[in-house]
């Protein structure tokens, strides 16, 4: 199944839009973990227990990961996933890019040997750093457009052609590297306004969304400015309020209550929305 | 030493401004490797040994060893050049991006997982992702601005305020993130105009240029174009070129026999240059 279709069927499964982003910092990690060997296997094993059936997809940030030599703990968290829950999509969210060459390489890592449904990418070198993804057709190639973080101002609204460097790309995401129908937008929640220009660009097209929760994206105005015409098309990641809502032995608990909490208050403006703007 | 003044006494010690890249293709390596366990880490030892004495710097790409679960080699081959050759700089190339939070833990990857002494970064999500790589004072941290590809005109030659994109970026490299004097521009090679742009705001900042060799890049016009008032400046990057230059057991000498040619050749242009341009 590719990565669209099952997006599709676990959203309707599940009733969510939401995405938990796995990104175990050690620092954040519950005391009682903290002597165990495999504690960030131990930790995201008891999370994707208990948040499983509200969610429309896993994203991992492998930079948490990747700085503590932890490859293999990655690679058990997928595993995990495909065994326990093969119907939740996983999102390597890597960012890379790189000349052709060296992109199929940085394809191969995402989609061969960590065996991800998408990964994130960024746009900066253009078409041919992002075709070696593109060219999986079962994969999701998230692109980034407009990001969530403060730095985002200093490239992404550049004025280019009279609109903004990030709309051009949405654009490029859109109508020129979208030829296998696997090209999505990431589009941070900060900006609400950003994420309706998009839309209004993208048809029905999924945008992945981080910035909600610990980077205080509004979860109300991200729904209104980005669901599509069914209702969806958005893939609204939290991370940090998600797997840190206790500290405590009780993390997964916690963890389980703010991710329907937060499923909730999405379908809340999701209904409202998808009933005012349809006939 | 931090890495400006590491490159700098290398440069003059070998007297060279040739960095080879450690991109280990499999499928290219030669076929009396193929059996070994550890045919990566023996390829690379062997051309590592024949060329520290001609080089400025070694970049490995890190998505050759990502791809293939290969990091403890890569982590093996830094070792190496440390142990044997510490003279010389390691570039880890990365093009890393993310926010804030997530790219404290890409610089760790870098810096205190691998201990690279610069990394590549990728600046489209802005000055507070590239902050936590360049708060590193005593690392290089190289930013694209433009590359040597031909997906490069997509986005980096886009006119904002007036300028291609790609020099709008080398300013904000020059003039705002370089507070503590450890960011660097890449400029393909396969643009000479443009590294001739940027070197003119740019002063003596050292640039990374990938792409010639294999990508077509042409020495005389990278080495007119960039060099600096030292008769410096520069960090050719040629990967395929040189590792690849026999794909028989010979393969160490062959490699040896074209990183020397390529020094030599870069010289050739560097001193004319430099004299030329100097009363």
């Amino acid at each position: 199944m590719n990565f669209l279709d099952k997006l599709k069927a676990i959203t309707a499964q599940n009733n969510s839009l939401l995405c938990v982003g796995l990104d175990p910092d050690l620092s954040k990690m519950p005391e009682h973990l903290q002597a165990q060997e495999d504690k960030v296997l131990a930790f995201n094993r008891e999370i994707i227990d208990a948040t499983h059936d509200l969610v429309c997809a896993y994203k991992i940030q492998i930079a948490f990961y990747s700085a503590f030599a932890k490859e293999h703990e990655l690679a058990s968290t997928i595993n995990y996933i495909r065994e326990h829950y093969p119907e939740v999509p996983i999102i390597l969210d890597a960012k890379r890019n790189d000349i052709g060459n060296t992109a199929i390489f940085y394809a191969k890592e995402a989609f061969e040997r960590y065996k991800a449904d998408a990964v994130t990418v960024n746009p900066y070198m253009g078409f041919d750093s992002l075709q070696p993804f593109l060219e999986y057709k079962d994969k999701g190639v998230m692109i980034l457009c407009r990001t969530s973080n403060p730095g985002a101002r200093d490239l992404q609204d550049l004025k280019v052609s009279g609109k903004p460097l990030y709309l051009y790309v949405a654009e490029k995401v859109v109508n020129e590297w979208n030829a296998n129908r696997n090209a999505m937008p990431i589009v941070g929640a900060t900006y609400p306004e950003e994420i309706t220009e998009i839309r209004a660009i993208a048809g029905d097209i999924p945008f992945l969304v981080p910035g909600i929760g610990a980077q205080g994206g509004d979860i109300e105005a991200t729904v209104r400015s980005g669901i599509n015409s069914q209702g969806t098309g958005l893939i609204i990641n939290s991370s940090r309020a998600i797997l840190y809502a206790s500290q405590d032995k009780d993390y997964a608990a916690a963890a389980r209550k703010a991710a329907e909490q937060t499923r909730d208050q999405i379908n809340q403006y999701r209904i409202v929305s998808a009933t005012s703007s349809k006939p």
